[in-house]
């Protein structure tokens, strides 16, 4: 019997496969048991272990070439831990002293291992091993129990992933050509899930609340990342009637290819920017790829995150020049550092903080010693814009004084380097983010100070709802739509235009297709997004007329609730 | 000579008396160091330890009669620890084979002692046994190398804190009669210091900086918690200097108690209300004896947090009920349930969050599942409303749709009450904090469904700069005269009186001097504060003309910054 279960939509297309739960196995056992014949069970502990080890060789080899040697030495540390005579004779003399059976042994001894060196506060080293040896011991407490842990660097064939949620660290370690869907308990629209399965285009439903318990791992499963439909076990009528929408979805994705080299524009004619949100220099060629009329979004962070030193000048400007020579004339905003508690950097430790969204971070760190990163930065920047035209992005201003004593500091680096550089500086815009909900209620007059916004609605949501957007027992105040917070859009947007400033959106929200016809009915200038949903939104917004979409922002901001304005904006697009 | 350090004023008064360093001397000794005379160094440590038993003797002796059992039992804890043989043998083996000096011994020793505790991770007494050992070794530690440390308990004559900051611990152990005042490092008007000094009535100045570095103890100091200026070792005249000026102060502080049975009014005859933010049923004398002019908040968590479980309806009741009838007729608003990730309660376990202010608290707790904790608390509210005017309040709402969930649940207990009861609930009043940026931005429509707003300042600054306010790295962003948001308050209370509805602020915002004139030329209906400061304002309100107020207003509107609002504020006020 089929089942359905509803999620979020969170990246687009139909993928159809088998269950791939990557779910722990259940691993408890009785503690009342004592075992009898030592001998058989300490046999039993060696050859867990032995197929723990075998098993961590073939993961190994099948990942070389798609992991890099850090991630591949895991492994091997993994099997010197399963080798060490010291906890193997350990478990022997519990087996053997206090007739416990192999599982307790192991579980006992292999903590004791884990916490003792998790106690080596200062050392940072033994606390990772700790982290080693449980998943060791997870490893050889299922070979014990005849159970199988799953193991994403070892899919060779087409699967939907069923999971709790995605980490990071799960994703470096796929196969995304075997990947067909992905399916998640948790998460939203802006999780680590969602985003990852954007940019790999894969279909995506996640925040299906017990899918893990729903699915069984083989199941076939149909993952429409078009509406946030899941169903388990799909009868064959239902198998064939996705395949077609599926097959519908490509060809639609096709004719958006032809899109490409078109112009951004609506029914009417109104010319619109569509741009692209990028995390190195590298991903460039795809929004190249997918008709990007810029890249409206460039992160620095990967300059910081990725390296083991503060990012030299030198090194950045290569970054960044990269980036402008690579968009061929299209323009690329680039957003200044945006780092904060919740992103350790090595080589900048930064305090601990209770509330890190509410805290020391982006452009605050920036200004605090302008000599020591935001100059550099700036400097890197402005020698990057004699190769393309590039703009400058301040990220978490909110209040006048914040953006001035920017300004101010940009000044001065123009000032220092324009005495080797004459007219170095002249092409850049200075803009910045619209995430501090004080920014926005003081559109008017940030607007008088800067070229561009670039509303950020992501964070912008988090604050005017006053929820983290990564907790998902109040994911349900993420609401783009919601009629006020929608006000608060058009305002920004409206002081934007009377002073001449371009409106710009790099949010999640930018991409969302019931947000489309809303912003352009509010005459939002740039929507910077996924490389992914360029075309997709440039096809849907060449059926849009601006008028109509003007009227339907009047209706919407009267309505009281955010289901009242999807309501609206579904019945008006025909969408189901 | 005398030395002068800026700070933040927090608690009104001028204090003078000699330091008290609440600061941990420098424990670190040589670690390179061996001892020869190996029996003369476990002597050493034998009399630092026989030291500490005594030194802990005498402090419980004098903290008994101020303490309560639990808290006095630690001292007991303690000096157990100091006569555990395993640890004292093992510092003398240490001692004897390694010819290690006494300090480094009971350092490592005791550490191991500390971390082997807390490596038990799923046993919190021990855990917490971690903690003490760590405190007997570092009162050990400073008899051997013969200093002392702080002991704020032991405070018997008048002197003035100098602290990096105070923790609520610290004030349990205080005896207040004996401060004269307090300055701190760290902190910002509603940190911890801050908010209990105005509670006790001792002057404060905190977030100065380094005061700890630059005071030494028993050195004479003065501190100006009017002007937030600290002098550290004052010439004979500046001590007469501001001797006179604490008594001009304690004068001006007769005058305001005449105004106890006054109205609030100002200079042109408008009135206002002046009421008291409580924690407890106990707090009510003392807000009738400063003359509140009734509670404008009421937080009901001590209900909560002072408990070993969810209390019965019955419970709530009482404390309601005690509360109100305490305030003889004059109005009580009651805020619901506002607890969250950061205030854990040990019967309802909460998921720990990694920003606990944007996470699962307040009202978003109260909604989840209403019968659990929602429902008890509205139906306890209606009884007690029988004995006086009781207003409820909602905290955390964001959306309109949480609003109307809300007033169902109370709705339905209404009716549930009244079968037995019939009118119950005819006389109150229902509202809702601003406070989260949503709210405040759409206050029109909030408005047109309540009977009273009450701007919760502290949380919705903290939302609209997005800066957590504990958070010393970001509390420059604590602006509540910003022109932005000033413009957001005015707003909120505009749209409120649009609506007929009560406009009132319970925020550290609606007790500041600079803020009042401000907030009567915006024509808020209620300024809800410390009891300490009700006499103060009423003072400075009959002042005021409240078109000049207005006026005020319109120029602060036009103003850039918060520091250009501040200057024309105390230019208008004579201020200095």
């Amino acid at each position: 019997m089929s089942k359905d279960v509803k999620g979020i939509a969170a990246s687009d297309g139909i993928g159809i496969a088998p269950a791939y739960l990557l779910v722990d196995p259940d691993l408890s056992y009785d503690k009342n048991k004592k075992s009898t014949d030592t001998d058989a069970e300490y046999a039993r502990v060696k050859k867990a272990f032995d197929d723990s080890i075998a098993e961590l060789k073939q993961i190994k080899e099948n990942a070389k070439g798609r992991l890099g040697d850090d991630e591949l030495e895991v492994f091997d540390a993994h099997m010197t831990i399963l080798s060490d005579p010291e906890m193997l004779g350990q478990i022997k003399d519990k087996i053997a002293n206090d007739h416990a059976t192999a599982e307790a042994a192991v579980d006992e001894v292999t903590t004791n291992f884990a916490d003792m060196l998790a106690a080596m506060k200062d050392n940072k080293y033994m606390q990772e091993r700790a982290a080693d040896v449980k998943d060791v011991a997870k490893r050889a407490m299922s070979h014990l129990m005849g159970k199988t842990l799953p193991n994403i660097a070892g899919i060779d064939k087409p699967v939907v992933i069923v999971a709790h949620e995605i980490t990071p660290s799960d994703t470096s370690q796929m196969d995304a050509k075997f990947v067909k869907g992905i399916v998640t308990d948790l998460g939203g629209r802006t999780s680590h899930a969602a985003i990852m399965s954007r940019t790999l285009r894969i279909p995506a439903v996640v925040g299906a609340e017990d899918i893990t318990k729903q699915a069984k791992m083989d199941q076939t499963i149909i993952a429409d990342g078009l509406h946030g439909d899941i169903i388990v076990d799909p009868s064959e009528d239902q198998v064939n009637e996705y395949k077609q929408k599926a097959a519908d979805f490509e060809k639609e994705r096709a004719e958006w290819a032809q899109l490409v080299d078109a112009p951004s524009v609506s029914k009417d004619g109104k010319h619109f920017e569509i741009a692209a949100n990028i995390g190195t220099p590298d991903d460039v060629a795809d929004a190249v790829k997918q008709g990007a009329d810029g890249v409206g979004l460039f992160r620095s962070e990967f300059l910081y995150m990725g390296s083991d030193h503060l990012p030299t000048e030198d090194e950045q400007f290569e970054a960044y020049k990269k980036a402008v020579v690579g968009m061929k004339g299209k323009p690329v905003v680039v957003r200044t550092l945006d780092i904060g508690g919740d992103k350790p950097l090595t080589y900048m430790p930064l305090p601990k903080e209770m509330n890190p969204f509410l805290g020391y971070r982006a452009i605050r760190i920036s200004l605090h010693d302008p000599e020591k990163i935001f100059k550099p930065q700036l400097r890197a920047l402005l020698r990057a814009s004699e190769f393309g035209p590039i703009s400058i992005m301040f990220p978490m201003i909110g209040t006048l004084a914040e953006l001035r004593a920017a300004k101010k500091v940009y000044n001065e680096c123009v000032e220092e380097l324009q005495k080797d550089h004459p007219g170095i500086g002249k092409n850049v815009k200075i803009g910045m983010m619209i995430e501090v909900p004080l920014a926005a209620i003081n559109a008017d007059k940030m607007a008088e100070e800067v070229d561009f916004f670039s509303i950020g609605t992501n964070d912008l949501i988090q604050y005017n709802f006053a929820a983290d957007r990564g907790n998902d027992s109040v994911s349900y105040l993420y609401q783009p739509l919601n009629p006020a917070f929608l006000g608060l859009i058009k305002h920004v947007i409206y002081a934007a235009h009377r002073h001449n400033t371009k409106a710009a959106m790099c949010g999640e929200m930018a991409g969302d297709e019931l947000a489309l016809p809303l912003l352009m009915g509010m005459g939002l200038d740039e929507y910077s997004m996924s490389a992914s949903s360029i075309l997709r939104t440039r096809n849907m917004m060449k059926d849009l007329d601006t008028k109509q979409c003007a009227d339907l922002v009047e209706k919407a901001l009267k309505l009281d609730t955010v289901e009242e304005v999807q309501d609206l904006v579904k019945k008006t697009l025909n969408l189901k």
